[in-house]
């Protein structure tokens, strides 16, 4: 093969842009320099693809046991789609090179382009989910899961509808999700922002400083709360008073029971955005109680999302205790968040000509985090994944046979059965054992000159190395009576 | 809801960029211009979604029953990486923006993010099939199924292997899933790039000028042979006697009878090239005969196959007739391909640091067409495709229900039941059976005051309007027998 692929690297160079050609020799191909994914981007190898796919079954068998449908969306939105959603995160948003035409970034959520696409096709009523990729020029941390390509699963709820219903079956989903996934005990924290601004407007802050405080507070699970405080008086000019009152809140969590008390709070509950916070807070606690999740929900005032585009209830799912909590040091309170999200009912109307709502309410995994806790969990389990789903591999121990094996496997693969053979006129017994049991196929279809004349094969159980004669018109049945199928 | 999202609307403002507020009122939200998806690029609503999920399942499937494993590698590449693989069609690579950083560019094709993959890793055999989106800054023409962003689904082996087995499994697995997503009849065109070199060498074509000629041989599917013939001539400066000769050889097609009468041809059989390229070409014959799939196999020399970097036998599948050839007939012809590919043993080693080759070959299924192919042939169908999973909807037709109906769905998502009720807390009964009847829900249960004390449902068939009377206990078990679970 060596040299029919020399012909190939000439003509690459031939076709070289001028460019390259005064780099290059006219006859040698001089490799790329480095060889490498863009920053903070990876390949997944069969295995992680192995264990993602099985992680997404999870999560879209949930998704479709609460009736999604599903949507997708180009990679790309015009820039102006994006512009003015994401608050200071803007910055961390990828442009496309101006190559003539309109100006396009990568889409840095899932939710603006679903809020783009209920504007654009004036859909009032949808519960959708979009599993895809996303983009961020984040400071990466691959090892703690944080990409700059990175999947989102979104789930969401756009109609008008009363209050807190759909907001308490995305904390049932979510719920469900980690039970499932079996990623040890989880706590999800909820609080409405209507809640946090009446608070603000409470201890004095003023309207203009709400959102930059908010992001103050959000520091709150991975800050100390002195330092949050002295944040909000140095940098942001905050009176030590009103950042003191604030103090007080913040540091509260709890459940039914707390709602209750701020509702008892005068000056709160005299607020009238937080009135309607509280009160809805009040009812989402009895459905989640009815739908058997509230022992897993606490209301934590401290609670406050990076996002701009929420406008009520919102929530971040934290795993309590990881296996691995030991590598993640620096900041082991914060490293847990595996899911987020809210309710933004401003959202839609941004794009609307005439500017009409549709309320919405939904959520997103982070699935990377996931992927990286199953693998590890994987990795010390004792049962290898399999990366193929092969359930026989046609084998021989003689020469001048591959006609045969050719025609057996178009006789397996006619009948549905999933079927592997070695791309080699006479290949060596032990190399196509050693492959089975490598990729962990569990049949082994054996024909020799005996066999063919016979109308039999040999079907060997590659882990017991049992084997038993069976005839080829049986031999269909024999193997998915050994095979158990996904 | 509304006056909720007002102060959301309101704080978006706030955080607009400096830019942003010289063109907006202090209060005002100003809608985007345009409400679009970037030129060349569509949203899957959840409809086209069903059927995506329905053609990825039939290639998925087959995939996997020739025993592929999957990866996944990032949207975008080092720019270095594109440069220099796709000839004349870099031009339409997209890049991205010099944000800092590395250069960028979102990929173009599958092919060559395998073979970085394949030498980054050191891997010298892999069967893999990758199924993702790739981007064109193409001319766009969305209704004949051609856009810049779209889905490829492809297939490749590695590998040092016996000449033309794994290229004839290739060709068996695209029979495959063409037959199974009944499109119609089609023809799969094979050549060899071997056999086009040859064939230019004795001819007379002068060396560098075989690409050139090659891409001119490409067009003849669309284009009659004088034009061809004139575009060698006057724009690339082939002399007409040569051209001629080559227009003997490039009008051929036939089958394993052609390759014989060539392989008798005194100048092609005595230039090392072709003829090493016949004799495989008469060993891939016999192979798709054993795999039962020759009769749809036609060996074409006018196939040249865009791409640079093929040194062996290319393919291209074709749709021969679609119900929709009407609507083409701008190039009718050309219309139909729907796969393509073919060997490359060179572009691995292009990327290894020490130039080492890795013999591959595969191809690659153009699903948009394919997508608007089954799309359209389900519009003409009577039976409407679902967007949901969904087996029962929890309704009542009495007020105050909705605590009951949450539990009721608590038990059924917990038993693994698909289910959904509707969000509010008094909903009209011919709302609730409307939604239903459109969105294709099978079964309803009906729960009033009295069924409450009788611990008993009604359940529904939408379909019928049968009505039976259940116990709790059996709703489960009623429900999976009268749903079809996919």
């Amino acid at each position: 093969m060596a040299d029919k692929a020399g012909s190939q690297v000439q003509i690459s160079n031939e076709m070289a842009t001028l460019d390259e050609k005064t780099q290059l020799g006219a006859n040698e191909v001089k490799p790329q320099s480095v060889l490498k994914t863009p920053k903070g981007t990876r390949d997944y190898n069969p295995k992680q693809m192995a264990i993602r796919e099985q992680v997404f079954n999870t999560i879209i068998n949930s998704f479709k046991r609460h009736g999604a449908e599903t949507i997708d969306t180009p990679v790309f939105e015009l820039k102006e789609t994006l512009t003015g959603k994401y608050g200071e995160d803007s910055k961390l948003i990828y442009d496309l090179k101006d190559q003539g035409g309109e100006l396009l970034s990568l889409r840095y959520d899932l939710t603006v382009p679903f809020a783009r696409y209920l504007a654009m096709n004036k859909i009032t009523n949808i519960k959708r989910y979009h599993i895809a990729k996303v983009y961020r020029r984040d400071n990466p941390a691959m090892t703690r899961g944080r990409y700059r390509e990175f999947y989102q699963c979104d789930f969401d709820v756009a109609g008008q509808y009363d209050a807190m219903i759909p907001d308490a079956e995305c904390l049932k989903i979510i719920h469900e999700i980690l039970s499932e996934l079996k990623l040890g005990e989880f706590q999800i924290k909820v609080n409405d922002r209507r809640i946090l601004d009446g608070m603000f407007e409470v201890c004095g802050v003023p309207a203009d400083k709400f959102r930059t405080i908010c992001s103050s507070v959000d520091k709150m699970d991975k800050t100390a709360w002195e330092d949050v405080k002295k944040e909000m008086v140095a940098e942001k000019g905050l009176a030590p008073e009103t950042a003191d009152k604030i103090g007080e809140y913040v540091q509260l969590k709890g459940n039914s029971d707390l709602i209750d008390r701020l509702l008892k709070d005068d000056k709160l509950s005299a607020n009238k955005v937080a009135l309607e916070g509280l009160q809805d807070m009040r009812q989402l606690f009895v459905y989640l109680k009815l739908f058997g999740v509230e022992e897993k929900i606490a209301f934590d005032l401290s609670l406050a999302r990076g996002l701009d585009y929420y406008t009520g209830v919102i929530y971040e799912a934290v795993l309590l205790q990881t296996q691995t909590k030991q590598n993640y040091s620096s900041d082991s309170a914060g490293v847990g968040s595996v899911a987020g999200g809210g309710r933004y009912d401003g959202l839609v109307g941004m794009f609307d000509p005439k500017g009409r709502k549709v309320p919405c309410v939904g959520f997103s995994i982070g699935i990377e985090r996931i992927f990286s806790i199953v693998e590890r969990k994987d990795e010390r389990s004792d049962e290898k994944v399999r990366t193929t789903e092969t359930q026989v591999f046609v084998a021989t121990a003689q020469k001048g046979l591959l006609e045969e094996r050719m025609k057996m496997l178009t006789d397996l693969w006619q009948s549905g059965i999933k079927a592997e053979f070695m791309y080699k006129k006479n290949p060596k017994l032990l190399n196509q054992l050693q492959y089975c049991e490598e990729a962990g196929i569990p049949l082994i279809a054996i024909i020799g000159e005996q066999e063919l004349k016979d109308g039999i094969v040999k079907l060997r159980v590659v882990s017991t190395r049992d084997e038993i004669t069976v005839t080829r018109s049986n031999l269909k049945e024999e193997i998915e009576k050994r095979t158990c199928q996904p």
